[in-house]
């Protein structure tokens, strides 16, 4: 059954008139829609047990061929803290005010040294696919534990600008070779004003495709800068497009900040990427 | 509150003796440990409203600075989902049992459109992190689609395999440029005789660190043997050690019949990957 609150979440996530039909309520969908990326924290640390609910809810998650090819560093040292922030590059000030910052490690070390520890060549690590399975993976297994977090009344953002200066970030963690960070994901209890509108989407028709993929897809998005544009109005963003945020983000090299040098770094870690 | 379900869960999840102190339990956690891989599924199709309930879940999850790079295609026409299972190469017949297919695509061709349509070079979608943001972002909205689904009945699996023979993939499903089936995830009603243990996991001392890497960890997995070994034993599977799965993954071209191609497949559909 659809109630008041369930068809404020629709409007909310697609703009009026977007709002998809049929949706089958739930509490686990309920919980889901009503994601928001949080970067107000209180300072209060995490509950007992929070960290390992999240990790077990993350290791619940799907496993490429069961190989469990990631990690996760939880920080919670201020002084470490403060260096991810200094290099995280976005001014993510957050980073330091909330109690935990976890980084979520593409991480193929342990099998490649169980690997090549029993005489073999690993050369699987050499190929592409070891970053794309690895990544995948990283990516199934945090966002499990973005929604345990969320289901405990935490609240968490990732933060792929950890990306932008991944060998440093590598440095500061000590991390091993044939791995990578992925992402942050800061986590702590929301501040009462971190409490907004839910993010707004594009209608399903631009990303849900019937047997094959439809061609006219980048037209039907059109309809998103309303909703995109209203969004922006009620938080007192500056006045910017989808277009343009989409443009920025495609043909500045600023945007990267860094990130550019993403290939170097995995590189120079040990995946040959062939 | 701990109940005995829970405490089953645990033991099931990480072995006796193995399983992590002081989870806090709810429906949500509750319902994300539970999960496991379905690989037989009764032919019954999906309930009115299921898919677009996913694709609402999928949506609700975070995205990289609000790109939306990602597109999912509902296979349910019987000829496309048996030219996926013939190229899957994996031996899954479950992928023309079961009644949905769903192809989950990382993709940069909308906003590659919009920018090169405002007169941008789209620079940015040359380099690897194009590639690696849009996975990223495929993968946590499509675990939040598996949860849905989950919470309605339904079961699935993810289907990495659709990586082998990615071109191939690509041309069935008539994908734009700089885009890529990231992996596939079959959905129906499992089978009654679906329902088995959950899969082990290594303890949480494997993947979790405090602060920074620390260094042990492919030493600490050895006590997975024994959870991986019995999980094998009571499904009836070939014997095979933790260790010897993983040489295999590593060691053998063989395991990914195909997957080896997968740069130059990207590489042909306009990813640089600078």
């Amino acid at each position: 059954m659809q109630t008041e609150r369930h068809a404020q979440i629709l409007e909310e996530r697609y703009g009026q008139g977007h709002e998809p039909k049929g949706i089958i309520w739930n509490a686990h969908i309920e919980h889901m829609m009503n994601h928001r990326s949080v970067r107000r924290f209180l300072p209060d640390g995490l509950p007992d047990g929070a960290l390992e609910t999240m990790v077990a809810a993350a290791q619940s998650a799907s496993s490429s061929s069961n190989l469990h090819m990631w990690s996760v560093i939880a920080v919670t040292d201020p002084e470490v803290k403060s260096e991810l922030y200094r290099v995280s590059g976005w001014g993510n000030p957050f980073i330091e005010d909330a109690p935990a910052f976890l980084l979520w490690v593409a991480d193929q070390s342990r099998n490649n040294a169980i690997s090549k520890a029993a005489g073999g060549s690993a050369i699987v690590h050499d190929y592409l696919d070891a970053l794309v399975m690895a990544t995948i993976d990283t990516a199934l297994a945090a966002q499990n534990a973005a929604l345990a977090a969320e289901s405990l009344g935490l609240g968490v953002v990732y933060i792929g600008g950890m990306r932008n200066k991944s060998q440093e970030v590598a440095d500061l963690l000590d991390l091993p070779g044939y791995s990578y960070v992925t992402f942050g994901m800061v986590v702590g209890y929301p501040a009462p004003e971190a409490q907004g509108r839910l993010r707004p989407r594009p209608s399903q028709d631009v990303v849900l495709h019937r047997d094959r993929y439809e061609a006219d897809r980048a037209e039907r998005i059109s309809h998103y800068e309303g909703p995109f544009k209203r969004f922006r109005q009620d938080l007192g963003m500056k006045e910017k497009s989808f277009a343009e945020a989409v443009g920025y983000s495609a043909n500045d090299l600023l945007y990267m900040d860094g990130r550019e040098n993403l290939r170097a770094t995995v590189e120079a870690r040990g995946f040959k990427l062939r």
